[in-house]
């Protein structure tokens, strides 16, 4: 989740008013004394109690971490991983389609660095740092650089020091504040901190910088290193970029109050020819509204240190246990339900962006969009961006899914999931799940997020909460309203 | 600590009875009327109290884990380490002796596994498995081994298993009971866990395997290897012996209850040959009973995953630290304390060994030998093996350290520190900080053993303990009695 593409956006940002825009999120209850018919609420919680009963959406994101693997972008397991939904959903009797989009193919190489030099080192030794290429580096040279480390904690102090980070690896040590992870709002902390992670490479290129490290973009102190996309900026040199663990970070800082401290760092990452991947799209047809969709979706391309199980074999897993949990029930939606597994959510978004290019004469009628990319965590309901007059309609859900936890509604002013955000640019109402992400972040684009990071039974509460929600909105006697669109 | 060759003891013990003893450590109160004199009561409050406000201690940690490093037994930083420690201690005015000890010398090489197929798996993917290679292993030929993996949980399974396992590399898959360390009885999670770890290799050996992988013994799940001596027995091919994280674990052990998994390994370590080092001695007389020695220690080589920070560096600094304060507050003590900064507890045990061999004739004057090895936590007071008469002298000790948090003796039957157990052996009363170790496993010979782990207070805390217990010992009005020896 937060993909880079996203990031012009949270640049015109200050960390505080990330922070103050997630606090101010609107908790309060929308409606309370309106009610769905009797038997909507009925089919509701039917959808509910399914989900929370179906081992299904387990076994999806246990095949596709376990059994697949990592599944970056261009790689042979995303490839495989598109043939397995689409398959799967074939099963369960959908109408599916592979949707084809062009991709970037960046694939991880060597990655290796060292401290060579530093104060009181024993004479001929290296200390070992860990670190991991950011995604869309370019490479160092085959053998790596040998540079001094220049600290700076923001762009500021970058910026004072000017043209003296020349033929210097610049060291961004931005921490991540693990506090606002504790208290549930790991996405301000991880918002506030990114930015050196997107464009810290090209800040420090213009100044004459021979490659850039960050401190990892995450809490949890394992050493453990944080990958995550980067963009170049056109007017500046492109030099290499690699996060640095938690640890390492600490020790680079400590050691070079003392005295100069250099650097070997070899990457040797490749970016490929773009090719060609897939959106898997299926649809649970409606029986009033075939035109009409609902969306209820997930990315299936992961970053490639861990297996994608958490960000996001999840969510694309409980979007598929929707279909699976209304075809058991043999529950057919007046609207259609629309399962999509997103490719390229992590370094590109070029699925989610070729998605509206391929259906922009359909926006009209794409009734609501949902995505699940926070993890599995137990479910408090859903964070969405919708008008009043569709919060009003909904309103009634509050409350409704006591069973799985997901009782809340909480509208904010932006799309709750990167891969729903060009939707809800075009006016598309956006939800997104929203889980105890306390943990999140400690694995979020690390070696560690593996499957063990799911409990069972907090993945079929967010299986509930997303089937309930989708069944709902595609059963609504009247269609949920479009936002309020700037300039139409 | 818990190192290898105290496994033969261990190896006797089922998990069982490793768990009762532990569950029956005794915390009862030994005899509380009893006092000390007001003056030796002062004077430990006095030097607790200067510990507590010392930062003497985490300078020195910090030194030896960010400016020296990793410091494995037979490298350039654990004799620098030797060098520093020795240099740090003359300053303080003490009487300083590097003494001679051959020690082992393995280097860690490659250390790369990856599953080459397995159920489900896309064509032509290989799916990455992080491994370290045990201290001791032999090395796989340069460009590894490929086999496929069988899957044990227990010896018995092995056993069962027969000749089916040659030629295929035998994967333990023991689990730390990480409830047992939340409850703080980490150590009875780890001794169960580690026999898998010092002699999994020969047991599989035996029957034909070709290379054995062991689940990290440790908690957490920060895809971390935890690495650790292991032993070849005599009767036993050498094969490679190498520690998959726990996650990987799950991977292999699900994916292998679906089909067959093979799995390519490379290690090579390479065991060089033996060289000389160093423990570091040094002696702060005693005014009445010089020759009396009260030994205060921890132990100086690490493993070379992390930086050795809470293993052991924090030991030698809270024991650096007891020299200090009593130099800063101008105490001698009574009989002398001597500070020992062991080297090679971790894979051999050659300096305490040797210390013993080298001291023999003066085992009747060490009157208790004091090791922190458990970290740095907050102490809860000491565990120690001594006779009851000598627990009965020191039963005023208990209570006395509120400041600090060191409050209790737990007494047990066995050395509570590995370096002080073959003084132990000979009947030397020994004690051991006592610590919060709720923690301490997860990052227990991992590459996340580093500086950031230690809470500054909580190291003042240790060192105020050691130092107070010191000052105690060496200055009651006799010298405690050993423990009665077996045969003696």
């Amino acid at each position: 989740m937060f993909p880079v593409h996203k990031l012009s956006l949270l640049l015109l940002l200050s960390a505080s008013i990330l922070l103050t825009v997630a606090a101010s999120a609107q908790y309060r209850r929308l409606a309370p004394p309106a009610k769905f018919s009797p038997e909507l609420t009925r089919q509701i919680l039917q959808v509910e109690h399914a989900a929370l009963s179906s081992d299904y959406a387990y076994r999806q994101v246990a095949h596709l971490s376990e059994n697949i693997g990592p599944r970056l972008t261009g790689s042979a397991q995303a490839a495989k991983a598109v043939e397995y939904v689409a398959e799967e959903l074939r099963k369960l009797g959908l109408d599916v389609k592979t949707e084809p989009v062009m991709v970037p193919h960046w694939v991880r190489g060597a990655e290796t660095a060292s401290l060579v030099s530093w104060p009181g080192m024993a004479d001929g030794t290296q200390q070992k740092i860990i670190v991991t290429a950011l995604g869309g580096s370019v490479a160092t040279p085959p053998d790596g650089v040998t540079a001094e480390v220049v600290v700076v904690d923001n762009f500021d102090e970058l910026a004072a020091l000017g043209d003296k980070v020349k033929g210097k690896i610049v060291f961004f040590n931005a921490k991540y504040d693990k506090r606002l992870a504790e208290i549930g709002i790991g996405e301000a902390a991880y918002g506030s901190a990114v930015v050196y992670r997107a464009i810290g490479a090209s800040a420090a290129a213009k100044l004459g910088a021979v490659a850039t490290v960050i401190r990892s973009v995450g809490s949890a102190d394992y050493r453990l290193p944080h990958t995550g996309a980067m963009i170049y900026q056109a007017d500046a040199p492109k030099i290499p970029a690699g996060a640095v663990t938690a640890e390492d970070a600490e020790t680079i800082a400590h050691l070079a109050t003392q005295g100069a401290v250099k650097m070997h760092l070899t990457l040797t990452p490749q970016t490929l020819p773009d090719l060609q991947s897939y959106n898997v799209v299926a649809d649970l047809k409606g029986s009033e509204h075939p035109e009409q969709v609902v969306i209820v979706s997930g990315h299936l391309d992961s970053w490639d240190l861990g297996t994608g199980a958490i960000d996001d074999g999840a969510g694309v897993a409980v979007a598929m246990e929707t279909a699976n949990v209304l075809k058991q029930l043999k529950l057919t939606p007046k609207r259609t339900i629309r399962v999509i597994a997103w490719m390229n959510e992590e370094n590109g978004g070029r699925g989610s962006a070729g998605y509206l290019a391929a259906h922009r004469s359909e926006v009209a009628n794409h009734v609501a969009a949902i995505e699940s990319d926070l993890g599995a965590g137990h479910p408090a309901g859903f964070a969405m961006h919708i008008s009043q007059p569709a919060a009003d309609m909904l309103a009634p859900f509050q409350g409704l899914l006591s069973d799985s936890g997901a009782i809340l509604l909480r509208n904010g002013s932006d799309a709750p999931g990167a891969d729903i955000s060009p939707l809800d640019t075009a006016g598309v109402p956006t939800f997104g799940n929203w889980q105890d992400s306390r943990t999140y972040f400690h694995y979020h684009h690390t070696p560690a997020d593996t499957l063990d990071k799911i409990v069972p039974r907090e993945l079929q509460e967010n299986a509930a909460a997303m089937a309930a929600l989708a069944w709902t909105i595609a059963n609504l006697p009247e269609a949920l309203p479009h936002n309020p669109v700037a300039g139409r």
